[in-house]
């Protein structure tokens, strides 16, 4: 990307971050064209946080909208949330997460994840899992960072079927699609 | 059931062991008609070890012989294993296990043994999941013990078709439909 004024370079940064809150200082330099010097002045200005604290802040946020069950009952960290319609949560991939023998995650923490943030969309006091259908795509490894999207496509009843996504930083891992029961309405 | 003579008792005793070997003392006495005393010296006399031991020594049998991942990483204990064809495993459902919200256990708990229970079953050297569809059927509580029995219903190449139902003291609480893919034959 060529160089532009500073003015034009900020909002393209607010931007950027607005869209993809998960980018590293090092990612949007690369993006912006920029230093990463740069990057850190521009956020200092913006008042922008750091990575870390944008996902803490967005984790805080995310973290208060759980109703169905315990936000720390979440697999992974819930980093967004809007209750009844979409979420995303983060996990990362460590040494006690895979098999001795094949150094290859254990397929249930990417079906934890997806299962638990698919239980965290619902808007109503209790949930349980009643189907699940997951497709493993690529085996995943130890320092891998996995982002799991979920959306509810429909509502029947109190049966609520929710499509979940995950992602490492380079392609799709994993899907699932729940058909989660809610009850306890008043 | 009618009383019946010490020779006959005997002899239904290690059929009911041999068959069910995970009835308590007092499921057999009542089974048999007779005192859980009487159950105690026909398992001395006859050398069946006490339900606990009768477990450790099939799990010790079973761990032996699994191949595609280690012993250790399946999910509940391991107590049988036919290499290829089926196994049992046996879950405790423990505090720790259910939502702090709803006191029910975490859909995830069933989906890990059943998961790791398919994967052990798999005879060869390395094997990961491909695709699960999963139902669960009767909410979990604590203390509940979930017998998982798994088979593989179909082999086509290197993909490993496995049924696994998941059962309590009274009813099936969840089923699975694994397709299991392996790598690394010689």
């Amino acid at each position: 990307m060529a160089r532009v004024k500073k003015k034009e370079r900020q909002q393209l940064l607010l931007q950027q971050v607005k869209e993809k809150p998960f980018l590293t200082d090092e990612e949007l330099a690369q993006k912006l064209g920029v230093s990463v010097q740069t990057i850190r002045l521009d956020r200092l200005e913006l008042g922008i946080p750091e990575l870390r604290g944008r996902i803490r802040k967005m984790a805080e946020s995310a973290q208060n909208k759980v109703k169905s069950i315990e936000s720390g009952d979440v697999v992974g960290e819930l980093i967004d949330l809007e209750l009844g319609h979409s979420g995303i949560s983060l996990l990362r991939i460590t040494d006690d997460m895979v098999f001795a023998k094949t150094k290859i995650a254990k397929g249930y923490y990417m079906f934890s994840q997806a299962n638990s943030l698919a239980l965290a969309l619902i808007d109503a006091p209790m949930a349980v899992t009643g189907v699940a259908n997951v497709k493993y795509k690529v085996p995943v490894h130890v320092g891998e960072k996995l982002i799991a999207k979920a959306e509810i496509v429909k509502v029947r009843g109190n049966k609520y079927f929710v499509w979940v996504k995950t992602r490492n930083d380079t392609q799709e891992v994993f899907r699932a699609k729940f058909i989660m029961v809610s009850w306890g309405e008043e």
